[in-house]
């Protein structure tokens, strides 16, 4: 691990005097090669794919895992895309110049050596290793066991096309690790003077066993606990729309909402139609006292579909069709709920109302709040980030969806003219 | 600890509900508040000092300890310096709209609650107290033990200022932990539900045992090995300059200079006359032979203050009357030499060969880098921020030194008519 981590190290800097010209032939020529590789690389998924489904993993893994034409061309396409963003290093942040004479410019740089710990789909060995070399970074892939063949050819097929497009192509610039042992992991995550920034990319689970083993900073996002809150001055169809596709569009991400707040003033009027649609969709509601009254009239034969909501729900990610339903008395309430039981990833204010939803952008401490518009778009693609590597609720850092711009750390650069301290 | 934590954590919420006004309003009433406390707050010194003297502490760290009316003073004009700043919360990062119309923009927020721990100078307190509470954020300071009942006046009279001022002064956004117990902080660091963000200010012991019991971001910087590289481009009496400067204005700094790199083609110029210059100063000079070479014919009668480097020194923060110094071939070595044995804090070239400078400012991978001009300017005074708290050479979050703007994380806000995803 410790030869692994060296050998990035020394990438890294290898990588950060490449020109943009350079870095996107390699990506052009990377997309090119995982095309005319795509039967080898099918070939090497096939015995993941055998090898999965003998030790009797579920359909939808399996699915995950699965590297079809349209996926493998997907992976090819996205690292065009890559190339196709502005370069992420070396954009000017500040530029200042001092009473004596001290000219200072804070300069973007790549962080370094960065390490992806990730589940079973492949394709996400493309993406970020595409991202982390376009923001000169150099990568350490680890993903699942599972993906072990299918990882290792694509990083393998990207790296050669590299090296036949640039000579001086950093041979260790993307790395798989090779063993699914977790000592090893934790072995890298302790290289505090090699590895400069991890990111787990899965469930809660996984997250939280490589931020506890790990001593080189980790860029997280536990939940996705999302709301939307209907004020009493929402555009009640607006909001109706709103809350349907935060749940229901893709209830198995990180940015659906799991509990819907609303105004009691409105509470009579937007919760009976609302849960008919929601219940028309298979949601299962689950209702503070306020909300099962009105919904028990309401959705009478449907009643099957609503629960009363225990706290703990509240803080639940379901990903799935279930909705916490709370009433509240108005906009500080409102917050204060979103502040004690979110996950500060996204959170929504349905209004018409300036002050109220400045209020909620300013107060909900979030890394993304909405104003009249679906907590789903809490995605770097959705932002116009071209693409993305991961979501973070980290305060120190990035924050939100994370491209090629959030993969970059700075420097200041002093120019003088022989300026000495007194 | 954990009642302590939480009462930052709603402090944070209040206060980054304060206006600019209020904020200035406050601080400018703590720092006159310290003025007309302060005899109270030298009475609680005398304790710190008296007990010092009794456990016998060194002359240097009484001195340090000791707030005089001079020192007492200029806590009271930081806090009105701080007062002068612009609020960096609030301000926009980024500002973009998406094609269905839903707008984004990254604005600057608070980081929430910040542990400070530091050592024996109970000027920090209102320095960190303040720069905290005018980022927004609620501070929790853990000052060395000798200094307690001076940490703890000037943190009580800055509150009581406070809640005079402002009804909504949040009563728990200064905190001083009164334990001096290790297995507190350790307790402290682990909320990692409440505490944000942990800043250690002293010696690089007090970092490291720090980082490791701490589960929060730590925001650090080990050491400051820097370096000042005389490039054969150099104007060698400015580089004369510049080296004194690095090393001797005040040798006790982490941005004072550790080794002196010199171009082999300027080497037997420029060694004799900087030797003898250091030496007249009592620098002691460890070289490697080819510098020892040219060093010895050169001080022949203070050769005593010469002698050879081993690998180990350059890798060693001095603090002190020492540098070493090495002859290189040319820019690369250099650079090498800096990136392998340096600590990413601050390093220097002189030179008037621009594309040699350029080469150097890119590829050295430190926090600061100067072009002709001396390391001892990496200060948040000097780079204009008005105040600093630290000086970060972490990659993730800040970098370099820390005024209010790098006290502050960002959210991204949406702003939509409406929006979903489709």
């Amino acid at each position: 691990m410790e030869q692994l981590a060296r050998n990035a190290k020394t990438a890294s800097r290898e990588l950060a005097m490449l020109s943009t010209v350079d870095k996107n032939a390699c990506l052009r020529a990377m997309a090119e090669a995982i095309r005319s590789h795509a039967s080898e690389i099918q070939a090497a998924n096939a015995l993941d794919v055998d090898a999965a489904k003998a030790t009797g993993l579920s359909g939808a893994m399996i699915d995950r895992l699965k590297l079809d034409e349209k996926r493998i061309s997907g992976m090819a396409k996205g690292l065009e895309e890559v190339a196709a963003l502005p370069n992420p290093v070396g954009r000017l942040l500040d530029d200042r110049t001092r009473p004596n004479g001290l000219r200072l410019q804070k300069v973007s740089t790549p962080i370094g050596v960065v390490v992806i710990i990730y589940e079973s789909r492949p394709n996400v060995t493309a993406d970020a290793a595409s991202l982390c070399f376009k923001s000169g970074n150099a990568t350490i892939l680890r993903g699942g066991k599972e993906a072990m063949h299918s990882n290792q050819i694509i990083a393998r097929v990207m790296v050669e096309a590299g090296k036949q497009t640039l000579a001086r192509f950093p041979q260790h610039a993307i790395q798989v690790v090779a063993t699914p042992d977790r000592e090893a992991i934790r072995e890298l995550l302790s290289l505090t003077q090699l590895v400069d920034l991890c990111m787990p990319r899965g469930g809660e689970g996984l997250i939280r066993a490589v931020s506890e083993c790990s001593k080189v900073p980790v860029i997280k996002h536990y939940k996705g606990v999302c709301h939307v809150y209907v004020d009493s001055g929402a555009d009640l169809k607006m909001a109706s729309e709103i809350v349907m596709n935060a749940k229901t569009q893709r209830p198995a991400v990180r940015n659906a909402m799991e509990t819907l707040l609303v105004d009691r003033k409105v509470a009579t009027k937007f919760l009976p139609e609302i849960g008919q649609r929601l219940v028309t969709k298979s949601v299962e509601i689950r209702a503070d006292p306020a909300g099962l009254d009105i919904l028990h009239s309401a959705l009478n034969s449907d009643s099957a579909k609503l629960k009363p909501v225990a706290d703990q729900d509240y803080f639940t990610e379901y990903n799935d069709y279930v909705l916490n339903v709370r009433v509240v008395d108005g906009l500080g309430p409102a917050i204060e709920h979103i502040n004690h039981y979110g996950s500060a990833h996204s959170d929504s204010i349905v209004t018409s109302d300036e002050s109220a939803a400045r209020r909620f952008l300013n107060e909900v401490d979030s890394a993304t709040v909405y104003w009249n518009a679906s907590t789903r778009f809490t995605d770097g693609g959705e932002f116009g980030m071209g693409a993305e590597i991961g979501i973070s609720t980290d305060k120190i850092g990035a924050r939100g969806p994370m491209g090629l711009e959030e993969l970059t750390s700075y420097k200041w650069i002093g120019l003088g003219n022989g300026q000495v301290r007194t």
